[in-house]
């Protein structure tokens, strides 16, 4: 990364207005003389994770791991095959899980059940389970294997320029953590997310069986990005519709628009009324199919 | 600060075993032959504020700041006069504040109303006002002056060691941000700590009129750097019986012990308990009388 960048900033990206307005950007904010320029202390970058720096189709990374939860728990305990949504699990039953509203009370306590009462380690170890394991329904490849190569350039770009680049992820923020480091060379302290209550007794840390306040998506995104650092966001990026508080809260908005259904998926479910503010907002649209040379690493191109 | 902790670290430390034990925590957390070697993505170290990093007595600055911002509101609204806790604050009754339990529904709500309703912005141009007028009730000075440097070189010895140094505040996360980065020379997002319920509506934020989640002392210390980390701390200091589960979640835990009646104050209170944890538990005891070669800045010594 850091050799494709020093050479040619966004190598991975077309060149074309969408690569030329992030530079400009860049470029503006990290200059004192710009109207647009960025003290330091202020350069705060956020990226959403399921759809912008990841693949999120045709299901969420969060929701894989949910579902192999669930069905190692009703293999341990047989009595939970006729208890939603542990059944639905089993039976790969997403008729099911696709009436979200209908099963709210019982996904919700599924949710909160699934790693009640276990430390942040032995959850650590879970997630790396998941990920050791897991292989994308229609890619077949790793997890791993599926973060958007360009947005990590930029990422990395950002980073170069002086941003604190922070991911806010509506999924969960402890099962991004086992990850970060690895796939985008990022602290476990630069993951904001959602998160089951976490609590301490007996002198150690446990998982509760509830969400925790805000679910960082929608408006928990602007709120949780000032309670971590002080700040609304200099640069944002995202991709769907739960991401429009945050780039409205942000100097400079990125919405990945995912219109390439040979490399990725095409989709605009849940994003339509991002696209139409990107539009009014003069948001920056990035279309995966124009301005990705790339969209993903070696296994798949 | 710097050209006195890489010529000699802790120099305002007096010779001795704190200052020994200190030095050689640090050099065996950064010692990777050592058993309590802690590699660097690990190398969290969190402070307490109140009474560790700056004087809390004869009362909180965060306190005083309510009494100022609560006095501030009655001279706009008379009527608030014989409301509690402004009457209070108006008439420096300190008596009724001290009976806390009694008066606990009102001072929740004055504290809660404090703030409501304004940005983060307008917030912090009224500490920035309470800071610049207000002077410590004993010593005169401004509270600017009444941080320890000797812990403000430990600070620093730690960030040269490879650790992130944060603070974890029972009092306001907010309030202690508008002054981190010019006296504690620690960005924003370095200081963990209580706060108002922030809300995000109209396109902004805007502080609500209740407390948010978790205060930030006893279990609630932990709770927040897991959250704000992903890990429980390398090296924790702190003063006081809230700050007890902090300490114990760390590897290295100290404990600031108020015993200098003549250059600062003499107490126990609020801390017995975990000056009795810290003989269970072998927590370095500071004894603020012997160890420290100087208390304060140029203000006072």
């Amino acid at each position: 990364m850091s050799e494709t960048s020093a050479s040619a900033p966004l190598s991975l990206w077309a060149d074309g207005p969408a690569k030329q307005r992030i530079l400009d950007a860049i470029a503006a904010m990290t200059d004192a003389s710009s109207a647009s320029y960025v003290e330091p202390r202020r350069r705060i970058a956020t990226f959403d994770n399921d759809g912008t720096l990841w693949c999120e189709k045709p299901m969420y990374a969060q929701f894989m791991f949910l579902l192999y939860r669930w069905k190692a728990m009703a293999a341990a305990d047989p009595s939970l095959l006729e208890v939603q949504p542990y059944k639905a699990a089993v039976e790969n039953d997403f008729v099911w899980f696709s009436d979200l509203y209908a099963h709210l009370p019982d996904l919700l306590k599924g949710v909160g059940d699934a790693f009640a009462g276990i430390t942040p380690d032995e959850f650590d170890v879970e997630v790396e389970a998941f990920f050791a394991a897991a292989r994308h329904p229609t890619y077949g490849v790793p997890l791993h294997h599926l973060t958007y190569l360009p947005m990590l350039e930029l990422l990395a770009l950002l980073r170069e320029s002086g941003f604190k680049v922070l991911i806010t992820t509506g999924g969960g923020r402890d099962f991004v953590r086992v990850v970060s480091e690895e796939i985008y060379d990022m602290p476990r302290e630069a993951v904001i997310g959602s998160s089951s209550v976490i609590e301490y007794k007996d002198g150690k840390l446990i998982r509760g069986n509830t969400l925790g306040s805000t679910i960082d998506d929608g408006p928990g995104k602007p709120v949780h990005i000032f309670e971590r650092t002080g700040f609304t966001p200099a640069f944002a990026g995202g991709n769907a519709d739960g991401d429009i508080q945050m780039l409205e809260s942000a100097q400079f908005a990125l919405l990945v628009h995912h219109d390439d259904e040979q490399r990725e998926f095409a989709y605009d479910t849940d994003a339509e009324n991002a696209l139409a503010l990107a539009e009014k907002n003069d948001w920056l649209v990035v279309s995966m199919k124009n301005d990705f040379v790339k969209v993903f690493g070696e296994a798949r191109t």
